[in-house]
C-alpha cells in the first residue's frame, strides 16, 4: 500500500478502462462513439493512462487447456525465512509458474503452475521445486473448478 | 482436464499468441511483418483462434493501487461441505471478489478480494463474507510483495 | 487386532502362499513341482486355505488407467462423530470409492477414490460426497507417483 | 493421468475382467459358459488383457491377521523436499511398508506398513524410520475398521 | 489504514511526545527547559495534541501482579463467522478482559485476559468463555515472560 | 506467578490507581478532592505506590495512526527452541518491535509490530526480521478492528 | 494454583513421603529404623499428612497388560466450548476412561482410556464416545512405548 | 501390546487387587475378612501377584500442590525422528518430568511436569527443555481442571 502512487482519473477515465478490460482491442473510433469522444481525444486519454502506469499492459487471455496446458496447480511453499526471497526469485524464473506472491500469514509462497499434464507436473515437482535449498514444506492442490476468474487486475 | 478440448496448433499460431500476450493490440499488419506473414493470414488465423475458444479475451492490466484499489487480499474460505457451491456462487457475485477458485486440498475456497483500503476490507469481512450462510471459518492474507504475475493464463 | 484369529500355519503353507500372491492362477502342479509336492497334496493344502480365510479371495490387478480410470484420488473425510458410522457405510455403497477405512488419530474416514476424469472427480466431491450429511471439512488429494504397491494384503 | 495409455475394450472385455476380479482362478471354460464364448475366444481375450499391461498380475488377498500381521499402521512421513524420492526408495525396499505414495498435498509419503504386533511396530518406527536421513516428522495411525476395501484396483 | 487521518507533527510535538510516554506526569516546565521553550508553548502543544487525538490518554501502568492479578492470559477464540462481532462485544464487555481484536488470519478474536489465580481464570473460561454463544473453540495460553513492553501504543 | 510479589493495598489505593490509569495527569489536589483526602496524603500514597513498584510507569497513549505509524501487525514466530530467547532479545532491540513475549502453547514469540506502511513492514519482514538466525517460521497479522483495548496493564 | 493451600513439611516429613511412595505398605517400625525415629512419632506424622491431605491415598500400581487390558490410548476430544464440562462429566463416569483433564491450550478434554483389546477400543470410540453430545472432533493415539511413569503424583 | 504377557487371575485375585487399588496399606486381616479368606491365603496370593509383577510397586499419592510443586504442566515436544530416543531418556532423566511417553500419531513425546511454580517451569523450559539437541518444536500446557484422575494404573 503505497499511499502516493493513486493517479487522478475522471468518470470518462474510468469508462475507457472499463472497456479496454472488456476487450483489449476495442478502436479508438468504437470507444469514441460509445462514450461521445473524438478518436483523437480517446487516444489522447489512452496514452496518459498508459504513461501514468495505470495500464501496464495489454494481452489476452488463453484457455490454457487448448493450448495444451491441461493442469493448473496451486503450491504453498514454506521457506526458511532468511531463503524466502531467494526462493521467490527462483521460482519467478522457472517458466511453469505462473505467478508467485509473497503475502502476510505464514513465512510462505503462493504460487501458482501450468503443466501440461500430471507427469510432467510430478517432475516439475520432484525434480525443480523439490531441488530447490531453503525449501522446507511444500502443499500442493490442483484446480477443480472455476467459480469467477476477473480479468484486468493481478492477484 | 478434460482431453477432448485440446486445439491442434501450429508453430504460427503459438507465435501469434505470444505476441498478443505481450501486447494484445498489435496490430495485424505488425504481427505480420514479424512472422513474414500477410495482413489477412494473420487476420485469418486470430479469427480461427477466437472461435475455437483459444484466445478467450482480448484485455488491459490495470494497476490497481494507481485506480485506488490499494488491498489486495487472499481469503481462504471454509465451508460447510454441502454449502460450498452456493457460497461460491455467492462470492462470485460480489464485486469485490475478483477470483474464486475450488481446488483439491480441504473443502476450502480459494477468493482472492480488492479493496480500496482497510476499512473497506474490515468492512466486507464482517458485514459481507462472516455473513454468508455456511461458512465456518476463514482465513484471510493480505499482498506483501509480487514476484511474478505472468499474464495470458488465469489460475 | 484379535488374538484368537491367528491360524498355525507350516512353512509349506507360507511358501504356496507366496506363490499364489506372486501368480495366482498358478497351477497345482507348477506349485507342486516348485514344492516337491504331488498335485492333490497341494489342492488340500489350498482349500485348507480357504477355508480357514487365510486366503480371502482370488483376484485380478488391473491397470487403473487402461480401463479409463484416470484418476486416483484420497479422501480425508471429517465427520461429526455421531455420524462417522453412518457416512462410512455411505461411502462404503458408492460406486466411485475403492476403500474406506477408519484409523486412530482424528475422527476421518480414510477413502480411496477412483474416477475416470476430473470433471468425473468435481462431480463426485460436489455431487456425491459434500451432499452426505455429518460431513464436516474434506481434504482431497491426487497420485502423484506410485513408489511401492504389494499385492496380497488389504491396509 | 497419461492420456495416451487408455486401451480400447469391448463389453466383454470388461465382463471378463470383472469376472476375473471376484475370481482370479476362474477357469476359461467357466469364463466361456458364463459369457456363451468359447473356452479358447476367452483364453485368447485374457491374453491380449495381459500382453497389453490391463491385467497387471493375477494374486490372492491373504487375511493379514490370520497369517500373524494383526498391526496395519498407516504412516505419513513429513521429508525434507529434496530427500522426498530417497525416502521413498528407501521405504519401498523395506519389507514391512506394503505401500508408498507420492500425493498432491503436504510433501509427504503415504505408507502402508503391516507388522505383527506393537513391539514389532514399534521397533519399525524407532530403528527403522526414524534412522532414515531426511525425514522432518511422522504421524502414524492404527487401522481400526475397514469399511470397505475393494479388489481389483492399487490405490 | 485510514490514509486522512494524519496529523502533520513537526519535530518539538515529537520529541514531547517521546517525553510524556516516557514520563506521562512531567511538567510543563520540566518539558519546556528540556526542550528550551516556554512553559505556555509546552501547554499550548500538548492541548494541541490532544484536541487532534494524537495523544488519545494520560494513563499509569501497574504491575499487574503486585495488584494481585497474577495469571496474564491469551486467547484465540475462534468464532462462527456470523457471531464474530458480538461475540467480541461481548467480551469487550467482560471485566477480565484487557483487550479484544480482530486481525487478519483466521476468524479468531485475539484476547487478552488478567485474572487473580488459576482458580479464577478456570472459572471464567467454563462458566464466562465458554457460555458465549457462536464460540467454536477457544485456544488459551499463559504468560511465561516479557521480553519487550513498549508503553505510548495500543496494539 | 511469583507468590511474594503482592504488595498490600487498601481501597483508598485501589481508587488512586483506577484515578490515574483514566487520567496519568491527575492532580494530587484533584484526586484529593475525589477521595476526601489532603494533597499531602495523596502524594504520599502515590510515592508509595511508585517506590513499592506498583505504579511503573506514567505514560501516554499515542494514537499510531496519526502519528503515521499505520500498520499494526502482530506476528507468531517460530523459533528454533534453543534459539528463542536470543531471538527475543534481538526482537526486542528491534524498533519496530512494540511487545515481544514468551507465552506456554507453541515454542513462538508472541510479537508486536508498528510499521508507518506496507513497504516499510515488508521491508522489516525481508530484511530484519527473516535475516535473523533461529527463526524457523513467522506467521503475520494485521490489525482489522479493535474491538477493546483497555490501559493500565500490560499483557 | 491454590496459593494457601501449601501445607508447612519439614525434613522428616519429605522423607518419610518419599519412602512412602517407594514402598506404600513400608511399615512404622521399617520406616522408623530408615530415619531414626520411634514407631509412634512415624505414625502420628503419617497420620498428620494424610489429615492435612497431603496424602491422598495408598494405592498400588497394577501391570494393566498382565490383567489383560493391553490397548493404552489416549485422546483429545474436542468439544462445542459450552458442552465442555459437561462431556468431561460423562468421560469421568466411563469405566474404560481412566483419567480426563481439561489444560491450557485448545479447549479439548485430554483423555486416558483403557481397553483389553482393539475390538473393544473400536466399540468404545463408536458407540460410546462418538455417541456423546457436543463432541465435534477426537484424535487418539496408542501407546508405543512408555520412557518414565513416576509414582507419587497424578498429572 | 505382548500377547503372552497375559497373567491368569481369578475373581479373589480381581477383588484383592481393587481393594488394594483403593487402600495400599489395607492389612492382610482386614482384606481376609471382607473376602472370607484366611490372613495366610491373602498374604500367599498378593505374594504371587507381586511375584508374577501384576502388581509392580505400592505407593501413595500425594497432593503436588500441598507440598509445593503447584505447576501441573503437560508438554509435546516435537522431536527429529532419528533424536526421539535420545530426547526421550534425557527427559526421562530430568526431575522436573513425571512422565515421559512416546505414542502413535505424531513423532512428539508426551511429556508431564510438576513446577513448583511458574518461574521454575519458565526456567525448565528456557534452559533445560530447549537446550535439549534435537527437539524441533515444543508446545506446552498447564493444568487447569481434573475430571477424573484414577489410581492403580500408569497411562
Amino acid at each position: 500500500m503505497n499511499e502516493d502512487k493513486e493517479v487522478q482519473l475522471d468518470d470518462t477515465d474510468r469508462k475507457i478502462i472499463d472497456l479496454l478490460i472488456k476487450d483489449g482491442r476495442m478502436s479508438y473510433a468504437d470507444i469514441g462513439k460509445e462514450l461521445d469522444l473524438s478518436r483523437v481525444a480517446v487516444r489522447t486519454r489512452i496514452n496518459t493512462l498508459i504513461e501514468t502506469g495505470v495500464i501496464e499492459q495489454f494481452t489476452c487471455i488463453v484457455d490454457s487447456e487448448k493450448v495444451g496446458r491441461k493442469v493448473s496447480a496451486f503450491f504453498n511453499v514454506d521457506c526458511e525465512p532468511n531463503s524466502l526471497v531467494e526462493v521467490a526469485e527462483n521460482l519467478a524464473n522457472n517458466p511453469f509458474v505462473a505467478s508467485c506472491y509473497q503475502m502476510t500469514g505464514p513465512s510462505t509462497l503462493h504460487t501458482h503452475v501450468l503443466a501440461d499434464n500430471f507427469n510432467q507436473l510430478e517432475s516439475f515437482i520432484n525434480n525443480e521445486l523439490y531441488a530447490l535449498k531453503g525449501i522446507t514444506r511444500v502443499d500442493s492442490q490442483i484446480l477443480l473448478r472455476r467459480f469467477k476468474s476477473r480479468t484486468g487486475f493481478k492477484l
